[in-house]
């Protein structure tokens, strides 16, 4: 069974959210994921239907290492949810800011 | 001479922005930039005082190529200056957001 590494709540870094969101692509899946409220698979959030499975899977992976989404699976789908208070306990306001300019 | 190269302020992007702050050395060094309120040369503005000459142009190259500062050269030394208005013209808060955090 798959087993996802998510860092705790101390152990996320300003330097690992920044460099997350520093792609464009990211900042538009976690975007998707505030948008729409809640879990999301990993196909639900991507922002391009053609994007090959690898390459989402990768952007989902850097994000889960930043902390900034939570990966769990649900039969045979991976859902995914932002870590909002997470993040925000850990730098308020800045999760907001960032996602505000995403295109 | 050496000339620098600075994007216009159309060309400043989110994600060169991110990637350029999610180093903590460059994050630092903004930090100190905007504290002094003004121009420093690249040996004042260095977090660390033994950090190698070659180490520290290189992240003022990458703090210039994203737009965060403009360099220009004053005698012999290269002075440095946060393009604030800029950054908040394209990105309002997010300079400041992203800097409160710096350690």
């Amino acid at each position: 069974m798959v087993q996802f590494v998510h860092p705790s709540r101390e152990d996320i870094t300003l330097a690992g959210v920044l460099a997350a969101l520093a792609d464009p692509v990211r900042l538009r899946i976690v975007k998707s994921l505030l948008d729409r409220n809640g879990c999301m698979s990993c196909r639900e959030a991507a922002p391009c239907p053609d994007m090959a499975k690898s390459t989402l899977s990768n952007h989902f992976r850097v994000l889960r290492e930043a902390g900034l989404i939570r990966t769990s699976k649900q039969g045979v789908e991976h859902r995914n949810v932002v870590r909002e208070a997470d993040i925000n306990a850990r730098f308020p306001r800045l999760l907001k800011t960032i996602v505000a300019f995403s295109e």
